[in-house]
């Protein structure tokens, strides 16, 4: 019975997983047009791939890197592990043609096409970045038989729909190593992204060295920061890879950092320290004073010359002005210059900046909050609060250009499908004020983020994002979004990617390296908890807390939590019994783990989840009754079944069962049947 | 009967890691004395470290990662997050003494003392570099119950044997990233070693940025390759940990990349390209020519100013020298200047650099090769080739000092045990020979090693290598050796060691992301092959092969392997029936891998392992027969058992069985039982 029970959840999952798919139907981002030909291209290992001659850097690295994954993927011995010139080899298998280098700026032609025929694959752009996207396209068309690779034979022609797709991390909360930007670049690729957002100051640390200040990360860094060579590595690396770099400095809030190492420009004169917890927080640069200036065009002046991309983001939110208020002098100097509100101080701060940018050739980017009346329309507004199509309807009828973030907070741990059905497009623009909204950004805020668990919170949910902002779907099938997430997921790996390996690494802390499969059941069910409720009011957590816990391991859309739900939506549709047997199977499943929990040599680590465990078994017993009909049932078992319901459904350990859905449809489905109600 | 046997090896399993010993006894390196005490110390969230007033970068950073370290592996959610001054906190629970900043050179003071009572650890040293030990043996006495973590009370007494304990990585036949490079580094604390030998050029790839020939790595680097800003980041890394590095160039053999990019001082002139096979090869440096030194002269200047230890390595190995006698310029150099033999001319190049080095006060070290009768006594000699001891006698007898790395190639993929009992005092030296062995040194040579497999190479075996290179254990127990390797084995996985986590990630690449237990059940049991008989030749892989095999997923010391040959030891011992049952359960799951690979969707990289799984099942249901007393055997049986054993030991897939060394005695032992002979 076990046995059994087991097999049919994998074959759940090998349904959900699209074991059975032809690969060009599990492409993610989907392209524009895709259209079938007769027949297949299929792989040995005397293929070669030829490219222009002096192909540029980016087309050089994209060909050389296609080869070694798709070395890898099939293990085949190819003979010709290098990329080589047309001149050389006229009848290659794979061929580039491409026009010229691009330039990493808004709006450059990022297209391509894909022909494949049973013993020629060509692939042509514009510009190398076009390249680029289409070997990351051939590499997901890469399908097999029991016996060879191949690609089936097609078309492509493809481009993205938004300028703009970017992914932030925040390296100021929990510092991440070259290495985690390094393969997250290399991710951001796969997905199609193109913009690179460095969150590099906030009150938890100030992680880029400034030549002119080598205080900022002498004594606001705890050591941990990047060089300025290490900085124009990742630049270079990016530009290989087809990504801007846009870096942030945040002010004039969020500057505790800051002010730690240069207290001579704070709104209100003392010495400060470096946040360890999470929050908003009061230490605030002073715009009143020259000096403050001085060492943000000093600052900008250096990042200018390490960042090529024309923008440079300000930061600018959440500043709640409680030291301006405390500061008589600053009070005395809005009242000279006619400055009203807070609001407006922070504008003529703004506006100063922008100044300082302009002298360097960069235009500003900021968050929501720097939009105000008198804010020039040439600043471009991050919107991330309020209703995401209202507030990026506000911001482009004002004139504003806008990149949205509202929805894509991916630290909020909700779904993939919450973030994919955001629209960039409100109701209601002119075709001028939609051409002003230039994409989206992801947001990896990193609170409760290490270098250990970044990718689990990145990835996979930032391929369904990365879908959004280049094919803008307008009709989304939330089912077929994650089937491909699944399929592409994975893959991920070949790059560095630690979201899947990383889970077994915490589990093995945890278990003090004991057998992790029921431990790992348990983290396909249970979800983080969701919208910061995890270190509610930031006080729980320091940065120096442990971040190897249950709820580490765990990430948003729990596997199995998303395909019990999917059964169960089948069987409400279908009543058919496959459906029926796979819900029986889990609950099964989600019954034994208890038990089996309690029999690995306990430790403290495991002792807190056995509460958890233990309500879960009840739940899961009591849903097999219910679902058994030679079970009677009464109003008791009803009032019963309702309190379990409730004790498993808390957070334990940081997480819940929030991801399983359908219960309550389910019950009340199975109690109707009864002739009961459920509420 | 299936579930039942599978639990049995989990009991084996944990058995065999040490789940039931105290911390204490699974020390690795063992210390030289330990007293236990009565009573623990119990940690709570409220412990701090004290660590002296200005301290050295290398205690701040030890013992802020013994905090964090600590917090990940309890859980604390720890108030004090970094170590502070004993002024401030006249009562911390650890308290660090030390009396100056340690000196990377030979016969540094590395000895530590820790004195744990109830309420108080204390941690001495002489050296900072002590207080980095002594802080990691504390980390192995982390110990808990089923509600606390604690320290068993004791006092330890500890230093280590031999001043030169190195681990060697090749990063030219395959290139590793800084970050390779640095979790390596902190695993090396691990095993308390504290020399990093960098072969950073060979025939397959030049590795360093030298400023004044830049073509050195924008020929023969494949792009692959550090800059001086990352060598020096490594060497501060390196000495904030107390490991000292030394760097490696090549010459005058393995040449290939150093002549693809300055060919004018080859011994034949013409066109090189880089190697993409493994081997020896004939591109060999101009002995005769005052422009190689000059090259040498200029590259080892750049070198001294980047790596501050006292050696720089040579290398010096396998010129065959057919370079040599083809070009006649040479040949007549020799006659002219007396020079007898290639190994002469060898000498005669060596002395040359010899003085090279001194000009910037640096001593030479060298491979093996370097001894000739001429090449002075200061030159330091690295062993290699010959066995061990006798080469090592003869090295030191000759009045050379010398380092063994023979008997710690781990490339060869030999057990643990075999690492561990290579001697490093041969019979019959005086004192003052002995302490000519200046210890010994992990080579990890990378022909068949990329980024994803190399930590799977290096550990943990080579915290057995540590043990013998810090205790110089006299009397070995293997077993137990075994027990504490597994228990501190995985515990490198917080310091990012991909050892364990990445043979999943190759595994999900073969299945395609399906259900991994069978292969990873096959992991466990099948082992690379040893002693370069992978690659044969050189020929059959391509640096740029696939190296996400089945083979590469596979390592050493196979677990199962192991566990079954402690089994069958621990049955014919005793002829218990326990035992009896563990090895049944083997057969039993073995027998059952090929169907449950068949379950799986196969592929082609699936497909070529079926042929394995079919011999591993028909030797289980053999053995499984010949077990089971109620089975009637004969003559007949017996043939088809040995032709079934052979094939099941065949290779496959660059794998065989190999680790399951006690088959031919338990088959023994049971026809014996039966009245037959088995030979």
């Amino acid at each position: 019975m076990k046995t059994t029970s087991i097999f049919i959840i994998f074959l759940i999952l090998n349904q959900m997983m699209g074991q059975n798919y032809p690969a060009y139907q599990n492409l993610m981002p989907q392209p524009r047009s895709l259209t079938l030909h007769e027949s297949r291209f299929v792989l040995d290992s005397l293929f070669q791939v030829t490219i222009p001659e002096a192909s540029s850097k980016r087309v050089q690295i994209a060909a050389t890197k296609f080869i070694r994954r798709l070395t890898n993927r099939t293990g085949l011995f190819v003979k010709y592990g290098f990329p080589v010139s047309k001149k050389n080899n006229p009848q290659a298998a794979i061929e580039v043609h491409y026009k010229k280098k691009g330039d990493l700026r808004l709006y450059e032609d990022e297209s391509y096409q894909i022909d494949i025929s049973s013993k020629r694959i060509f692939i042509k752009a514009n510009t190398d970045i076009g390249v680029i996207y289409a070997f990351e396209t051939l590499l997901q068309l890469l399908d097999n038989d029991k016996d060879t690779y191949f690609f089936q034979n097609l078309s492509i022609k493809d481009k993205p729909v938004f300028t703009w797709r970017g992914l932030m991390i925040d390296v100021s909360r929990h510092f991440e190593p070259i290495s985690v930007i390094k393969r997250n670049l290399d991710a951001m690729v796969v997905a199609k992204m193109n913009t690179f957002h460095w969150h590099l100051s906030d009150d938890q640390g100030f992680r880029i060295e400034i030549k002119k200040y080598p205080q900022l990360t002498e004594k606001a860094s705890d050591g941990l920061f990047y060089t300025q060579e290490q900085i124009k590595d990742i630049v270079q690396y990016a530009d290989d890879r087809g990504i801007r770099v846009i870096p942030e400095i945040d002010v004039p809030g969020h500057a505790t950092a800051l002010l730690t190492a240069i207290p001579e420009i704070a709104s209100i004169k003392k010495t400060y320290q470096l946040q360890r917890h999470a929050g908003v927080f009061d230490p605030t640069l002073d715009p009143t004073n020259p000096e403050t200036y001085e060492v943000l065009d000093n600052i900008f002046k250096e990042l200018s010359s390490l960042f090529p991309f024309e923008y440079i983001h300000i930061g600018g939110d959440e500043n709640e002005g409680k030291q301006w208020d405390a500061n008589p002098d600053i009070q005395s100097f809005m009242k000279q210059k006619g400055i009203k509100s807070n609001h407006e101080l922070q504008t003529y701060f703004n506006i100063k900046l922008q100044n300082i940018l302009k002298k360097y050739r960069k235009k500003l980017m900021g968050w929501q909050e720097i939009m105000t009346d008198q804010m020039p329309k040439s600043a471009l507004i991050h919107v991330w609060f309020g209703r995401a199509g209202e507030s990026l309807k506000k911001t482009v009828k004002k004139g504003y250009y806008a990149v949205l973030s509202n929805g894509f907070y991916i630290d909020l741990l909700l779904p993939a499908a919450t973030h994919y059905r955001t629209q960039l497009y409100p109701e209601g623009l002119t075709d001028e004020e939609k051409h002003r909204i230039l994409g989206g950004e992801t947001t990896m805020w990193n609170e409760l983020v290490t270098p250990v668990t970044i990718d689990s919170r990145i990835w996979p949910r930032t391929l369904a994002i990365g879908e959004r902002l280049w094919l803008n779907p307008q009709k989304v099938d939330i089912r077929n979004m994650y089937r491909r997430l699944f399929v592409q997921s994975y893959h991920l790996e070949e790059l560095g990617i630690t979201h899947l390996k990383n889970r077994d690494v915490i589990l093995r802390n945890i278990s003090q390296n004991q057998d992790i499969r029921t431990l790992k059941a348990l983290t396909r069910l249970y979800e983080p908890l969701k919208g910061y409720t995890r270190n509610k009011g930031g006080k729980e957590y320091y940065t120096y807390s442990p971040f190897m816990l249950f709820a580490d391991a765990c990430s948003a859309d729990a596997e199995d939590a998303l395909k019990f739900n999917y059964a169960v939506e089948d069987y409400l549709k279908n009543h058919n019994s496959d459906s029926k047997k796979q819900i029986i199977a889990y609950f099964e499943l989600w019954q034994r783990l208890h038990g089996k929990l309690q029999q690995l040599d306990t430790n403290p680590k495991i002792q807190k989840l056995l509460p958890m465990t233990k309500s879960l078994m009840k739940l899961s017993q009591n849903l097999l009754q219910l679902s058994n009909n030679s079970v009677e049932i009464d109003k008791g078992f009803i009032a019963h079944l309702r309190k379990v319901l409730k004790t498993a459904y808390k957070p334990y350990n940081d997480v819940d069962l929030s991801g399983i859905k359908s219960l309550n449809q389910l019950i009340s489905y199975w109690l109707s049947l009864r002739g009961y109600t459920w509420k």
